[in-house]
């Protein structure tokens, strides 16, 4: 039970991306954790809710540093700053989303993102009818105004929910404009500007998950 | 470059989620392949283009059969089938969705579902001024209807789109209409239905993944 003391020299840099991505796991199963009034958490117990071994969990987040105390566990609070600070999520991130249809205006209102860190302060759209209107609290600006709002607001972080057909042009605008990371929605492969780091979301992936799943328990079933 | 021969008893069911995950991958790099004029890809080839080693592609895939040939590698339009057969989106799954706010409208016009198997052909909602309309061509019932409509459109699978507050009454509901499987947009943990399987989508982890990568590359420029 008690938390490895591995990794004298652990580099953030050297992690994989599945630990990274259990990383968001470990993150919001604390989250639950602490909402529910637990303090601590052992390796063994964090990874049997989550379906991994406890050695994956300590493995993983030896990639991080040293974050166990023996006999005790992980503090949650504790474990869960860390995380933030990983994922440079203990500060907010301005978030600027292009496109206002209804997946734009979906992930204005998405409360997943607040909750995290990412508040979106500004929406772009090219539909003169929706420019100058607002989501939320989020103004509705013209594209061509995407370099000013976005130096004006400090803004790294950028969602592209446009048509397929539009993304390519705008992932290549945002780099232009300094963006950071992008998170592409449109079901299509398009290419990261130099210098920013992009992320496709891919919504078909989670209903692949999903059918595997039927399948599998329809097959035990017969 | 030869592909393995290994696992002469390959067991789908015994495939970790992690596999299942990648698999996803592979059949979406094997449909831009096709898509680009590819006929068949190395074991090596593609796990360089996913960042993976070839050994790990191999062993994902072995878990499911042998579909290697040596000196050739696989077959991209056999694999292709061969993986939705695994996910059993060979046939299309009539899909329902619940919650006809912003992002059920989007979610019901997602391209990504329609190439992949998934067709949304049917709505829900309990607001009386929706009831009766459509949504592209899927029409919006009212919850109340949701077992008849599941029933007399064989629906398999559902996806939660209504707010976070509202989210396991509607999973309670799915389970009892006899859905199979759940996937859940609602900001929130919702505990699945008995007898169906449930993949909650939390799109602030794809924030994090980018965060994280955004975060590592200005530690590299300083």
């Amino acid at each position: 039970m008690a938390e490895s003391k591995s990794k004298s020299n652990p580099n953030p840099a050297d992690a994989p991306k599945a630990v990274v991505g259990r990383l968001s796991l470990y993150l919001r199963e604390l989250q639950h954790l602490v909402r529910d009034g637990h303090e601590t958490i052992s390796s063994t117990r964090l990874g049997k809710i989550l379906g991994f071994s406890d050695a994956q969990v300590r493995k993983d987040l030896a990639y991080f540093g040293q974050f166990g105390y023996p006999g005790i566990g992980y503090r949650c609070h504790e474990l869960i700053h860390a995380i933030k600070q990983i994922f440079g999520t203990d500060r907010q991130w301005p978030v600027a989303i292009i496109g206002t249809g209804n997946l734009g205006r979906a992930l204005v209102g998405y409360k997943g993102f607040d909750n995290q860190g990412f508040k979106i302060v500004a929406a772009f759209d090219i539909d003169p009818a929706k420019v100058g209107g607002a989501i939320e609290e989020a103004p509705i600006h013209h594209l061509d105004d995407l370099e000013r709002i976005v130096q004006e607001k400090q803004i790294k972080l950028a969602i592209i929910a446009v048509p397929a057909s539009a993304a390519q042009s705008v992932a290549d605008r945002l780099g232009a404009s300094g963006i950071d990371g992008i998170l592409n929605f449109a079901p299509v492969t398009v290419t990261a500007p130099p210098n920013a780091s992009m992320v496709g979301v891919d919504l078909a992936i989670e209903m692949e998950q999903l059918t595997f799943d039927v399948v599998k328990r329809s097959g035990e079933k017969k």
